[in-house]
């Protein structure tokens, strides 16, 4: 039985209030709020068990370590790897992405190679593949969605050329909430032999993920949108690209052994992780995940499944109310704009006077935004702890809005 | 008055026992204890302001946003710099190192063009230019330090040739303590006209720093080493400097527009920070930060000054003890091997046994151990919080060592 008040008491932040008025979240697509668990496993960490990790042998460090090490097994699980070797710590997916392009896809394109991706992406899933169109002339291959956000696998695969090295595509949109079929992509791109990754940004929070089963090739998470602390995540990475990897951040850890002339690099995945680590925010991290897991994130997403169901019931009221992505099947993630009224930003000023915190520009998907002809919307999207009480305080402020400013 | 007693009841991790003895926490140059009110900074953030930061327009981001961007100014007065704009963050030095290598290094250095070191360097600013040599031929020139662990300045300019692109140095060793007169450095490097990178991991600690007295191009620090947070740091940068660097991680923030077929960027220091950043790590930064500015770096480098004296007055009596450096006005940075006897690493499992925490290996500093021809060494660190008491803890525990295994 998924108890939401239960749930929401975990979380210290949604009993404060906001201009006078109890505070709605619904920025949990650019960050989510932390249970008191990761926050309380923040300060255990600082308050008695905080020491630098690896090579230790003293008590302290020794202890780090072990917390620390033991968040890629948690990830492993959360994810659905087979092997807790094969996760990548990083700062998060727009880390987690680089990484591949810079030690993955630059040495390996051509000019003229390409890249296929889809007009959902997230600018963490663009900007790094337009460093090697602008660096060393790979061409990126675009792939539409269709006009309700739903992207077709087959126009995916479709895309992929004789000169296509990698498919690049996101798991869930973080405007429209588009559910994408990853796993029907990656049979597709396997047969043409052209790796996937998949931008697990927002589908990791919402549902339940297994890379063994998507089949991917790369899945990046980032530890804020799961709860967890800032500057926490980690990629998922196949033991055989993993091998075909260079290095990418030099420092301590990242290596064996360092001469003055030559230098010899880890075994994977430390190989790919760099001189301190985000130990503190690793071990939230894996507070956050174990706290999803023991919630069950199958019954997250039946949860979230009926706010979003509830919320368009709500909307379908409001004629004046434009939804950017009505795909079936999509997340709880709202991106709209008001007719013929308020920009964005305006909207979520007046909502923000309610205590609804949501967000107003172009979520970091200006080629989406493009392709609905809007130069900005507002998005609500939901995560575990909101309620339908929420998604008619949103409306009521919606209302408002409209009446002020149509 | 420097109240040292006072300054660690602020360290709440100090006041508990490691194997039934008091810590006495030596590791300090691997990683420094957080006080009580960095630890609360960080609770605050979660439990009462968090949001993700930048293009907010609600409540809590606007609160989160200010406070983490006022960071930039505390750091940039923390390093004496003329302009917080300066300042980009990062996840810590090594961050901030390859950020330079990539960034400003990497589009700008031909084969054969050379980069001119220390032997004193930590892997951190030895493999990104590690990484220039093995992907571009860039030649690197390493600069021996005296016997005593002493680097002269002069032998560094010398070092310097009409192919030399830029010099990379330390302001203090972590494994020796050497103080680098790093100004001396960048004057004679500029009348040559070349860029000076200078690793402030451990500078920055253990004395005041100001990056326009020094007359360096780029100055990195690590927040976890100040007492702040890990996964957080910042790298201040010549405006000159910025302005020649292209882009390094891709992804939100750092762009302006993203088409399909182009992209433009931010301007610097934003054009170089991808993604959510580490928010609420900087923020604890910021209050590390300002908590070292309150006690006074140059009271800081006084007492450490005093533990260092003390420390080496009470090692003398210990002719078994090797000291590896021990050049003038060095940090209370102390490496040793004991005199036919153990391996470092079971040295620290026994000073552990009696609570003293100490690290043993290679330092991530293998260059400087080869120098020393050592494989691996102790490394007692001291920072603001330690004691005369403890410089005797550890003194007995060595004694304690020597028996054992004399």
């Amino acid at each position: 039985m998924y108890d939401v008040a239960k749930i929401r008491a975990d979380f210290p932040i949604l009993s404060r209030e906001v201009n006078g008025k109890p505070l709605v979240y619904l920025d949990n697509g650019a960050s989510a709020q932390k249970p008191r668990v990761v926050i309380e496993a923040i300060t255990q960490a600082y308050e008695m068990e905080y020491a630098n990790v690896h090579r230790g042998l003293h008590h302290l460090s020794n202890l780090a370590t072990e917390k620390y090490e033991g968040v890629r097994a948690i990830v492993a699980r959360f994810l659905g790897a087979p092997d807790s070797e094969e996760i990548v710590f990083t700062s998060g997916t727009t880390e987690g992405i680089n990484l591949v392009s810079y030690a993955w896809a630059a040495p390996r394109m051509q000019p003229g190679d390409e890249i296929v991706l889809s007009v959902l992406e997230h600018h963490a899933n663009i900007v790094p593949w337009h460093f090697l169109r602008e660096r060393q002339g790979v061409v990126l291959k675009w792939v539409e969605p269709e006009p309700d956000g739903t992207l077709d696998p087959e126009k995916v695969i479709a895309a992929i050329g004789p000169r296509t090295k990698l498919v690049a595509v996101t798991q869930m949109s973080n405007v429209t909430g588009t559910l994408v079929d990853v796993a029907a992509i990656c049979r597709g791109a396997r047969e043409k032999g052209v790796p996937v990754l998949v931008d697990g940004s927002q589908g990791a929070v919402h549902r339940p993920v297994s890379v063994a089963e998507i089949g991917c090739d790369f899945y990046a998470i980032t530890g804020h949108k799961l709860y967890g602390p800032t500057g926490s995540g980690a990629i998922w990475i196949a033991k055989e690209r993993m091998a075909e990897m260079r290095p990418f951040l030099g420092g301590g850890d990242m290596i064996r052994d360092v001469y003055r002339d030559a230098v010899t690099y880890n075994d994977p995945p430390m190989k790919f992780e760099a001189g301190t680590p985000g130990i503190v925010q690793q071990i939230g991290m894996g507070v956050a995940l174990e706290y999803l897991m023991g919630l069950g994130m199958a019954n997250v997403a039946a949860h979230e499944a009926d706010l979003r169901d509830y919320a368009l019931s709500r909307f379908k009221g409001l004629n004046w109310l434009n939804l950017q992505g009505t795909a079936p099947g999509k997340g709880a993630i709202f991106s709209f704009t008001l007719e013929g009224a308020a920009h964005a930003h305006d909207i979520s000023t007046v909502l923000d006077k309610k205590g609804v915190a949501v967000r107003a520009g172009t979520h970091c998907a200006m080629p989406l935004l493009e392709f609905y002809g809007v130069t900005a919307t507002c998005r609500a999207s939901f995560g575990l702890y909101n309620t339908r009480a929420e998604v008619d305080s949103l409306v009521e402020a919606l209302e408002l809005c409209h009446e002020l400013f149509a």
